[in-house]
């Protein structure tokens, strides 16, 4: 099936528009072009919901937000939803700032996206209960881990059943999940959190996904963060001893570059589970 | 004759004032040190006169254009112009807005440029003849091949002689003309497009090489545009097997690094043409 | 001794709060992750109090100021200071436009920094001596040799006294000195010079090793720039005959990564000098 999703994107190449930060934006980049699609950046109020309707997917990331794109966010978020494009949120440092976290919660408010991808502490700042964002990385005492898993994909669930989209929460361990169903994807490697934009990359990667498979929403998601985890598995078999984390980050986009099925199946690492109960405290 | 325009961008070591998208512009400075030259980002209304007065060229880039860069672009361009500096437009995506379209007729309008280099959706849109841009991408209907390539040249040049500027199209194959001469190129890689950036690079390259070579600036930016695609071919030869965009986008920079007026000679795939027709539809 | 700050920073891990050009963004968030610090950026007025209130350390770099950008500076800058928390401007083309000296100065004035860090141009500028800025570059004219050297030490001494901060001054030879003492430096390679942003990076690095090493602020300084140097030769050793600037990029934060104490104290080529003399003109 995973590989259904990647095939899917290869053939469509959709054209993603990323309104993003400027930290990043050059690796978001050329990771929609590994995959298969294309991106366009923009961000002027006066032509975002021009330039979103030539397009198949929205991606928005507040990651260096400002006066001038939120409104350019919120425009082109309408329109691209109008139009029945995909739609991502990633809500980068949410909880740092309020208006990061304002931000975000205005987005959800007026656009109802399919995906809002985030660390944990993100994801709990916007469902106010009460997470400890440590600028755009997640805080130490919110990490996902085997003992805690559980209660994280219900409390994960419940954000998703309160807003209508899929929510994925990445880190050690990555939960994509919608009111019903839960993936546990279990790839990656640590050394990804010592490349900036990992998060940002996957968000578009996502978008992309979701856009080639309109109708699998979940799962592309799913298969999305598992080309991602793969990718960073691939790429660091590929290091030498003197390569670092500038090397990594060349060394993912390229994995992703050379993704095809039968690797994405034969690594993956991804269990379905199914939940009835929700909480709101994790 | 190539190698000494190459020659003369390393002796000179001119400065160029890009104003240009945050998606890009690393690989743009990084390309001009690459070549030679040096570059030097400026944006605000408030400095780019007096910026660019210290340079020796000024390179103009829309691609994540805004309201608070668009006149610091017509305020620079006058400026250089006035001062004699060589001047660029690379008119991202115009054709995917009207705010792009427009500002690019607006620049053309208002400065005299040497070169405007975009693909052929862009130049057919700012030629009023119909282009249609896929976002920030050529469409297919559109590209260059061996069998449209008489008529390419002289659509361009219709253009070319409209403006009174040097028209650089890029694609498979490249284009540059003025309204008496063209050259066409065939060197490069079809992969290139698979890296974000490549013509924002290249157009800061002819941008270098027109500032650096003043008395031959059709000449000039042919050479650039060979600079690229040899460059293109060299970084290709290095990639290992699980090398993928991001290490070819290092790969071609590093090549142009590295080009010497031997590896130009004996590598450029360039011929002239001289035609005496023009026709104003593709 | 230098082995001590940089332990410090990768078992502190600060925080760094960055208003940076959109040009170098990319390499400074990721060479401050290759130090074992994470990267912060923001750079709306709305919320840059706040933002650097959750860090340790704020570098500020005019490299592409605008009119939204100046006074979030102000603002981050004092809150920051009001904190006590890390502080480094880098006035990246002070003397290349009116208000980009302006804008260095403004801050100065308004903002006690613990280091200001720049090419000897734009350190010139500031000490209005003078300074030739080609740009972003040094000017020849300014350049630093054995020759000069302590001519340059007491200049250099002279402007610290004058604004109470740690002066780094980079390029063949690097300098830091308080009014007190001053460390002359001499790693690095000629060839760091032909990619963009090795002064940014610096800076990011310089405000990591300042947070995490409060009470020796000019050793902290100098051992970053010790770092830095070293850095520039681990990645050439590194390099293959067909690398170029945009290879050399990676492997030099990739040496940062790998930094350890060891390979510091073995490399470091690092001088205490103490004068008494104080010059103004170089």
């Amino acid at each position: 099936m995973l590989k259904e999703y990647l095939k899917n994107v290869k053939d469509f190449h959709p054209l993603i528009h990323n309104i993003t930060n400027y930290v990043t934006v050059n690796d978001v980049a050329n990771i929609l072009l590994a995959c298969g699609a294309s991106p366009i950046m923009a961000d002027e109020l006066e032509e975002v919901e021009e330039i979103t309707s030539i397009c198949n997917g929205l991606n928005i990331n507040i990651g260096t937000l400002n006066s001038r794109t939120i409104p350019a966010m919120l425009a082109a978020g309408k329109k691209a939803k109008e139009l029945g494009h995909a739609l991502l949120l990633d809500p980068v440092g949410a909880g740092a700032s309020r208006l990061r976290t304002d931000t975000a919660l205005k987005l959800m408010e007026n656009i109802q996206f399919d995906v809002i991808r985030g660390n944990i502490s993100e994801i709990k700042t916007l469902a106010k209960c009460g997470g400890h964002t440590k600028g755009v990385d997640a805080d130490t005492a919110d990490k996902i881990q085997e003992d805690n898993l559980i209660q994280a994909i219900l409390f994960i669930q419940t954000l998703a059943e309160e807003t209508g989209s899929i929510i994925a929460v990445t880190g050690a361990i990555d939960i994509v999940a919608d009111k019903e169903s839960a993936y546990v994807i279990q790839n990656g490697r640590p050394e990804m959190g010592g490349i900036t934009g990992t998060g940002c990359q996957l968000s578009a990667l996502i978008t992309a996904f979701l856009a080639a498979n309109k109708e699998h929403s979940l799962e592309a998601t799913a298969a999305a963060v598992t080309v991602m985890g793969i990718a960073g598995e691939v790429g660091w078999n590929h290091m030498q001893p003197e390569d670092g984390n500038s090397t990594y980050r060349n060394r993912i986009i390229d994995a992703v570059y050379h993704m095809n099925g039968e690797t994405l199946e034969k690594m993956a690492k991804i269990r379905k589970i199914n939940t009835k109960e929700r909480i709101c405290k994790l």
